[in-house]
């Protein structure tokens, strides 16, 4: 039923997704540093599966940065799908020693949209904190939020995986590694892991550095807790590239894994795949997929963020679906995301994303001309 | 006492406003296409009662559109006023079914002031649900917010109407329509009516559509949940013109009366008419004028919009009065609001409103007017 | 160990320091109407203690407007830190007319962070009220909020400092004015009074008012709250100038002191000076440094704003610290405010503000000059 094709773009498709392929075919014909893969999933079924570029073959496998967060918020659901996790219940309810220094009232729900305070810890957490299933958390209990929990919110880029992580061993047992590889990844069969196994080494391609304009941007304010929180202490880690950090596979950030692996990620949740049944159902979707905050970000310092449950909100600078999509990008370039309504899974990762970072606007370009492509009727 | 006008504006006046009326004059002259009539009461009585244009004259009626939420607006404060409605209980203690899908939480003050999430229904709503008074708010019931209830606030266009109509149900056993007709419009002889009644259908003046200016405006962001709430299903319906509609009355947009009777209504409320007691306290008064939500409205998309209980507030954009003022436009061009500080109640509709819609500002230049050449002293 | 100084800028600063010292010294010597204070503690240790200018001596003493505010902020902390005041708990606990009109679940921690909607009372206070312990609170307790609490916070101008007055009133049965003498000032020394003591009035020097550009500015948008909350009824006072202003020390706004004196303060609070323990533990200070509020506010209707406990954060237009740095700037140019990071403690005074008010440009200069040259580590 698919199409195969045999360049510059190679892979499969569905007939009908031909055309939406020639801005990518432009772009790796007209420049030697793009190297891409995509991949679709419609109501379970792969309509897309393409790559191209010199860096990237269909298996390679990439750390898309915080797209990885997607692992967190579908574990998230699948807790709360078996009724373990009350996203309105008090975290302390489920980990006593976070309700110090004034976050006993911190809601699950709170915690995970970004809102309790805590994009970093006092003092800075280093970095062999941040890789490690526990000692970031247990910092992180400690500290008082940056601010009063519920009055703001602000992108915990890296600490929402380990409080996460933190909460789903309270919850389950099992770190978030655990639960994601056994009650996700393994049984779906998903090509996206947290902590590469072994083995699969020689399938990973590097995060290759952004290229910065010639004429240097002008200076934009910072702001302090944004300075703050990219600080860190002790030596720097690249967290894509360097060994320490894509063998933990942190959830915030450095998972590893192909466009592929991402989609049928999404599409086993929501559709299920292969003729199954999806792991959740249509009412946590609803669920974890509602809109939880929306406005100015404390960390980033921009105006207009949004979040539900640990994913991305559609923004007009990220324009990914309506009013129930979800997803999440990453900071060179990467994104996957869903269209409840349509059915629509959709990944895209790129070896050298496009200055000055976030997604890639050709992935949007492409999820939208996708999206059109195979609409059949209007969404009810 | 007051001064009857012989064109191109007809009706009475206060001595002291005639001046302001240069400017509606002028546009008279100036349109063939524009028609208005205003009407204000300064602490009870009327001192303005005028119309101009030659689609109308001083009995028509027509459907304001938003206007009509004034209605909902003043019968809630009627019974809050009476102890039968508690602005801060759970909606879901009046109305059980509504509790469902992480609504149990939702307060009759956040359901009143745009913060419940529910501008639309899931599936949408059809045409012959929203022209009923419990179709569509079973379905709402039945739909997940769009947004975590009181996270946020988006303009509940339509749907706002069939929540408080079945609020009002619930709490009184009457709809909307009738606690109105009964308790509000006849004992104080309003002319502005929920549906139509028979025999006035000849005083109907249809709402003319707005002029496009030639030049198409630039395409600006539409938000997706705003292109999804305006979508709808099945056939279109004419909310002002379409018989069902104003025969219905639809509480948010489809009442239908005169300025006269709009004015009169808000006076009838705060300060009294003929002599007469008002009908709400000052204290009730000022508990619905409070401010409960200014910002970012998630459905409009636009950055500065503001409410009480079901009222609009003054905001840039809509200059209409101090702190305590309240009052709602509508689509094209029409507006109603109160000062209670200086007891005016105001009201002005338009045939045909002028591009791009909402408010129309000669409203708000003639109130100002009107405002300043009745002031006697400063406010306390 | 400190260098003394012998013109245009006068006292004795740390030598590390002088280079920072150049720009005041072109600004005096440019402008016969500059005149000010400005003062630092490291650690504990005065680190600077200049002034320059005709207007104003190392001992003058002058009303810094809401710079006062620090006194109401460090007083609430030390109420805190002696578990006397729990900022969660509900005003009315502590004085139960203040839950009349709606106020019955407003919190300590709303009421301290600008969030209780009572920048004014109904009718207007006046000054007689103003300048009083308890009358303006009296008047507040019985006033519908302008908002409904938390929904939005706007800054209390004046208000505040009643408010805050009373509550500590109805904790320790001493007002705000006394806690302050007693348990502050008097004990660390500090040269700021609320109420100028007898035998004080030959050094203070007038707040002289600011020079308007020659050009009008553009007419800009006035928030009707900004208008009424400026209002005010009967005779205007100078909160700064006039005796009955400055004899009572309103804890808002005209408080009276020298730079010395509120750097001083901060030190005392934070660090303790002259070896001893700090009067604030580092877990208070961190409570009260906390932001509660950012963004719009609803009086001065600027879109950027922020506070914690009484005192302000940082934003992009007050640049003064980092993610725990909490301060208050005056209406006409002076600062005072506090890094607990890096133990640096600052105050500036002016007696000619710039156009158009708000903190003086050059002390943001001056402190970040100061910080970077007395920075030994990066903080942890």
């Amino acid at each position: 039923m698919l199409t195969t094709l045999t360049g510059p773009i190679h892979g499969t498709v569905d007939p009908r997704l031909i055309e939406t392929l020639a801005p990518l075919a432009a772009a790796v014909n007209g420049d030697p540093e793009y190297s891409f893969q995509a991949a679709a999933y419609r109501k379970g079924a792969c309509v897309l599966d393409i790559w191209g570029g010199r860096h990237m073959s269909g298996d390679s496998i990439i750390v898309p940065y915080s797209v990885t967060k997607n692992t967190i918020g579908l574990s998230i659901a699948l807790l709360v799908e078996r009724g373990l996790l009350d996203l309105d219940e008090r975290v302390a309810y489920y980990w006593p020693q976070f309700g110090a220094k004034g976050k006993k009232d911190v809601t699950v729900r709170m915690l995970l949209s970004h809102q309790a305070g805590l994009p970093q810890a006092r003092p800075l957490l280093t970095w062999d904190e941040i890789l490690d299933h526990h000692a970031a958390a247990e910092r992180l209990a400690d500290t008082r939020p940056y601010w009063q929990p519920g009055s703001a919110f602000g992108y915990h880029a890296i600490t929402i995986g380990n409080l996460a992580d933190e909460l789903v061993y309270r919850v389950s047992g099992r770190t978030l590694h655990e639960f994601y590889e056994q009650e996700i990844r393994r049984p779906h069969d998903i090509d996206f892991y947290l902590g590469l196994p072994e083995g699969m080494e020689e399938r990973r391609v590097p995060v290759l550095p952004m290229t910065p304009p010639v004429a240097p941007a002008p200076a934009s304010y910072l702001p302090p807790l944004l300075i703050e929180v990219m600080g860190g202490a002790g030596p720097d880690v690249d967290l894509a590239n360097d060994e320490a950090s894509w063998r933990f596979g942190h959830p915030a950030g450095s998972g590893i894994g192909s466009a592929r692996g991402l989609a049928r990620l999404f599409a086993a949740a929501v559709t299920g795949v292969d003729g199954g049944a999806p792991f959740l159902s249509a009412d946590t979707v609803s669920v974890v997929g509602q809109q939880q905050v929306r406005g100015y970000d404390e960390v980033l310092g921009q105006a207009h963020r949004s979040h539900s449950i640990v994913f991305q909100k559609p923004t007009p600078g990220m324009p990914f679906g309506g009013p129930r999509a979800f997803g999440h990008d990453g900071a060179q370039g990467c994104f996957a995301g869903m269209e409840p309504d349509t059915g629509l899974a959709f990944a895209y990762t790129v070896a050298r994303g496009p200055w000055p970072g976030g997604a890639d606007p050709r992935a949007f370009t492409l999820l939208r001309a996708v999206g059109e492509s195979l609409a059949e009727v209007t969404v009810p």
